[in-house]
C-alpha cells in the first residue's frame, strides 16, 4: 500500500494585515480543507509561502497545524530552504512537532547537480526517521529532480513518495512505470489542472494549492477517479479548470506568485473562510478590482450564489 | 565620492572536515586579503557559502571578520535569504555586529516581478541604516535586477551601490551612465574576468572571488587600471584568466558551485592559508586529481614555484 | 466535426547513404502508417527532418507522399522555415502539389512576439486556401503560441486547428474548452507518451513520431479511447512509453534530435520497413551498439520475436 | 596578420513599401558605410534580415553589395539557414558572386550538440575554398558555440575566425587568448555597446549593427583604440551607447527583433540614407511617435542638428 494517497492541499497560510499569521483564520482552513474531504495536509508548502516565514513561525505554523488536526488527517511538513544542513534543521523540528512526513525540495540559490541532489536526500534521510516525500519543482529551485535520481533514491528507501510541481506529466508517469513493484511507493502531483491525467496514469495522489478554496470538488473528482468514472471526473476537472482562471486575474500587475496564492486567499476571503488576503512581503496582494472579477468566477463555477 | 571602491573580495568561509567554521584558517584568509592590499571586504556572498550557514554562523562569521579586520578596511556583509522579512532579520545581526554595509539579493524561490522587487529594497531600506547594496545575480535567484529598478533604487537613496555579478557589462555600462551626476553611487563588477574592462567603463570595484587565492594580483590590477596603465593591467587580468581556470578542473564531476568555490578553497589550501577543502554539504570537495591539476596552473600562474 | 481526427503520425523521411531521399523506403514507411489503420499523414514535419530539405526535394516529398496515399488519407504538408514570406512559398508548393492542409510554426531565428505571430498566420492565410494547422513547438522555435494567440487565430477561422508539441498539456486543455463551441476546430498533441490523458482531455488527434515504429499500437490506442476503454488504453499506452525508450539510447553521445528521429529510423531498418538509419546532416546517425539496445526495446515491446 | 580587422557592419537591407528590396537605397547605405571609413561590409547578417530572404534575393543583394564595394572593402557573406546542406547552397551563391568569407551559424530548429556543430562546420569547409567565419549567436540558434568548439575549429583551419555575438566577453577573451599563436585567426564582437572593451582585450574587429546609422563614430572609435586612447574610445563609446538606446524605443509594442533593426532603419531614414523604414513580415516597422522619439536621440548625440 502507498504510504500517502488520495487528496493532500498544500495548506494556504492566512496572515493578519501586520504580516503575522492570523491562527483563527488558520483553524478555519485546515477545518475547511477536513470538513471538504481531503486525505491529508500539506503545511508549510510553497502556496504556504513557506520561504517567506522564520524557524519560530513555521514550529508554530506545524505545531497549530497538528493540533487541529488532531489526527483525522496525516500531516506533512514542508522543510523548505536553500541547504542541506539548513533543511535538516527544519526537519527536526518538525518531527519534534509530531509531523508525519516531511517534504524536502533539491537545494537552490546554489546550484547542485543530480549526484549532490542524490546526497543532499541521503544527508537527510540520515537524520531522520520520517518518511522524505521528494518535492520536484524546477520553476522555483532551478533543477529538476531527474526520474533516475528519483527512482535511485526511492528504490534505496530514501524517500518514500514524490510530489512533482514539475509541469512533466510524461516524466512522472515513467516514475511511476519504474517504482510498480514498490507497493509503499507513491507519486503526486502538483497540478490543479490535470489531476484526472495523472490518476488516470497511477499517480497517487494530488496536492492542488486551489483545493485550499474547493476542497469538496478536488475529493469528488478523486472519487470519480476511483470509481473508474472518467467522463464524470472529466467534467469535474473542467469546472476546476474555470474555476483555477483565478491564478491569472493579476497577473502582470503582480507577479506570477502573488497572483496565484493571492488569488487562493482573495477567494477564501470572499467564501468567509479567512479574515484577509494579506501577502507576505514583498509580494501585493489583490485589489478590489481584481476580488471582483474572483467573485464573478467564484458564482460562475457554483461557490457562490 | 564613491561610498566605496577598490578590490572588496568575497571572503571564502573555510570549514573543518566537520562542517563547522574553521576560525583560525578564516583568519588566515582575512590577514592573507588584508595584506594583499584589498580594499574591502565582503563576507557572507555566493563565494563564501552564505546560503549553507544559519543565523547563528552567520553572526559569528560576521563577528569574526569584523574583530580581525579591525577597521582596516570596511567589512560588507551579504545578508542572504528568500524573502523580505528573513532578510531583514540577518540585517539587524549585521547591524548590531557592526557591519559597514549590507549587500542584498532579489527575493528567490519565490518569483517575484521588478515592482515587487523595489518593495522588497524599500522594505530593508526602512528597517535599517546601514548601506544597501543591490547584488544582481540571476543565475542564483532567477531574475534580474534591471536597469530602471537600479536606477530607481539608486536615485531615491534606497540602495548605495550596486555588486553586478549577471555577467551583462554592457547593462552596467549604461547604470554608471545613468547615476554619473550621483557622487556617492558606486558600481562593483562581480566577474573575475573582465576586471579590466569594468573598471575602463567606470566601475568603481571589483568583487573578484579569485581573490581569494591572489588578492596581490587584482590589487595590482586596480592599481594599474588607476594610473591608466591600460596594457600592464591587459597583462595582469590575462595572468589572472590563466588563473581563474582552476574553476573549470572539477565541472561534470561535481556542479558548477562545487568547482568553482572548490577550486578556491583548494588552491588556498596548497599555498597554506587553510587547512581543508571542505565543501558545505551537499556540495563535494575537490579530489586529489583534481588538487594536482590546480596546483599546476597556481605554478604556471606564478603563485607557486 | 473537427476537419481532421485520428492518429497523423509525423512521416518518418528515409535517406539514402548519400544523403538523397530513399523513396522506396518512403514507399514501404507510407504502406505500412496505411496498413497499421492511422487516419491521416503529416509530412515534412520536425520528424521528418523538414528543415533538412530543400524547397525542391519538399516538393518531391510531398508529391510521392499524395500519389501513395492516393486519397486513402488526408496529406498534412509541414510548411516550416524562418519567415512569413518563405513559408507561404513552400505553401503554395503544397497547395500546387494536392496537400489536404498546410502546418505553420511561429517564426524562428528571428525573435517575435505573440503580436507579430498572429500577423504571421494571418499573411499566410491570406496567400492561400488551404486549412492551416498552428504548429506549436517551442523547443524548436523559442516562443510558445500562448492560448490566447491560438484561440484568436481559430475563432476568426485563420487556422483551422492545433498541433500542440509544446509539453504544455494544461494549456492545451484550455484551448479545446475556449474552442469547444466551434465544432470543426482540433487539437492535436504531438506527445507520444500522454496520448491517453490528451485524448481523455478532449482532443482530436495525436501525431506521434513513434508511429512510425508502431502504426497499429497508436491505432489501437485511439480505438481504445473511442471506445472508453481507459484501462485498456493505458496498458497500451504503457508498452508504448516502454518502446519510447529507444528515444534516449544515444542520447549524449549525440544530440536530442538525432537520438530521437535516429532511433525511430534505426528500428524502422531493424523491422524492415526502410533501408538505412542514414540521418540528414550534421546529425549522426546511431551505431550498431545503439541499434542492438534498440533491437532488445522492440522484442521486448512486441515488435520483434 | 588577421584576415579581417576593423569595423565591419552587418549592412542593413533597405526594403521598399511591398516588401521587394530598395536596391537605390541599398546603393546608398553601402556608399555610406564605405564614406565612414567601414573596413569591410558583413551583408545578409541577422541585421539585415538574412532569414527573410529567399536564395534569388540573398543572390541578388550579394551581387549589388560586391559590384557597389567594387573592391574597396572585402564583401562578407552570411549563408544562414537551419542546416548544413542548405546553408552549403547558400555558400555557393555567395562564391559565385565573389564574396571574400562566408558567416556561418550553428544549425537552428533542429537541435544539434557541439560534437554535430563540429561537424556542420567541416562539411561547409569541404564545399567552399572561402574562409568561413563561425557566427556565435545564442539568442537565434539556440546553441553557443562553446570556447573548445571554436578553438577546435580554428585551430585545424576550418574556421578563419569568429563573429562573437553571443554576449560572453569573458568566452571571447579565452578564445583570443588560446588562439594567440596563431596569427591570421580574428575574433570581432557583434556587440555595439563595450566596443572598447572588446578591442582592449585584443578583438581584431567589431560588427555593430549601429554603425549603420553612426559608421563614422565607430571607425572613429576604432582608430582611438588603435592610437591607445582610452579615454578618447570611452567618450566615443558612451555616445553610441546613448544613440544606442533607439533599441529600446519600440520593444513592448514589438519584438526585440523588430525594435532594434526597424530603429536603424528609422533613423537611418530620418538621416536621408534609406526611403522607408518597411521592415520585412512579419515584423512590424515603427511607427510615427517613435521615429520622433528617435530623432530626439539622433539630435542629443549630434548626428542631427
Amino acid at each position: 500500500m502507498p504510504l500517502y494517497t488520495g487528496v493532500v492541499p498544500p495548506v494556504v497560510t492566512p496572515l493578519n494585515p501586520d504580516f503575522t499569521v492570523d491562527y483563527d483564520s488558520f483553524t478555519r482552513v485546515l477545518e475547511h480543507l477536513i470538513a471538504g474531504g481531503v486525505h491529508g495536509l500539506f503545511v508549510l508548502g510553497s502556496t504556504s509561502e513557506v520561504v517567506f516565514h522564520d524557524a519560530d513561525t513555521r514550529k508554530a505554523i506545524t505545531e497549530h497545524a497538528i493540533k487541529v488536526a488532531n489526527g483525522r488527517v496525516p500531516v506533512l511538513v514542508g522543510t523548505i530552504d536553500p541547504t542541506t544542513d539548513r533543511v535538516i534543521k527544519h526537519v527536526k523540528i518538525a518531527e519534534a512537532a509530531g509531523a508525519d512526513a516531511v517534504v524536502v525540495t533539491a537545494p537552490f540559490y546554489t546550484r547542485t547537480n543530480q549526484a549532490e541532489t542524490i546526497d543532499h536526500f541521503r544527508y537527510i534521510k540520515d537524520a531522520t526517521s520520517l518518511p522524505i516525500i521528494a518535492y520536484d519543482i524546477p520553476v522555483c529551485v532551478n533543477i529538476k529532480i531527474e526520474r533516475k535520481t528519483t527512482v535511485t533514491l526511492a528504490r534505496e528507501g530514501t524517500i518514500a513518495g514524490l510530489k512533482d510541481s514539475s509541469g512533466d506529466d510524461g516524466n512522472l508517469r515513467y516514475v511511476l512505470a519504474d517504482m510498480k513493484d514498490h507497493d509503499s511507493f507513491f507519486g503526486m502531483t502538483g497540478s490543479e489542472i490535470v489531476v484526472d491525467s495523472c490518476l488516470a496514469m497511477g499517480a497517487q495522489g494530488v496536492v492542488p494549492g486551489l483545493a485550499n478554496v474547493d476542497p469538496a470538488g478536488y475529493v469528488k473528482l478523486w472519487n470519480l477517479m476511483q470509481a473508474g468514472d472518467h467522463a464524470g471526473a472529466r467534467a469535474e476537472q473542467e469546472r476546476l479548470c474555470r474555476l483555477f482562471e483565478i491564478v491569472w486575474i493579476s497577473t502582470g500587475r503582480t507577479s506570477s506568485g502573488s497572483a496565484g496564492v493571492g488569488a487562493f486567499k482573495t477567494a477564501m476571503r470572499r467564501l468567509g473562510i479567512i479574515a484577509s488576503n494579506t501577502m507576505a512581503r514583498p509580494q501585493r496582494a489583490l485589489n478590489d478590482e481584481e476580488a471582483a472579477r474572483i467573485e464573478a468566477i467564484l458564482k460562475s463555477t457554483g461557490l457562490l450564489d
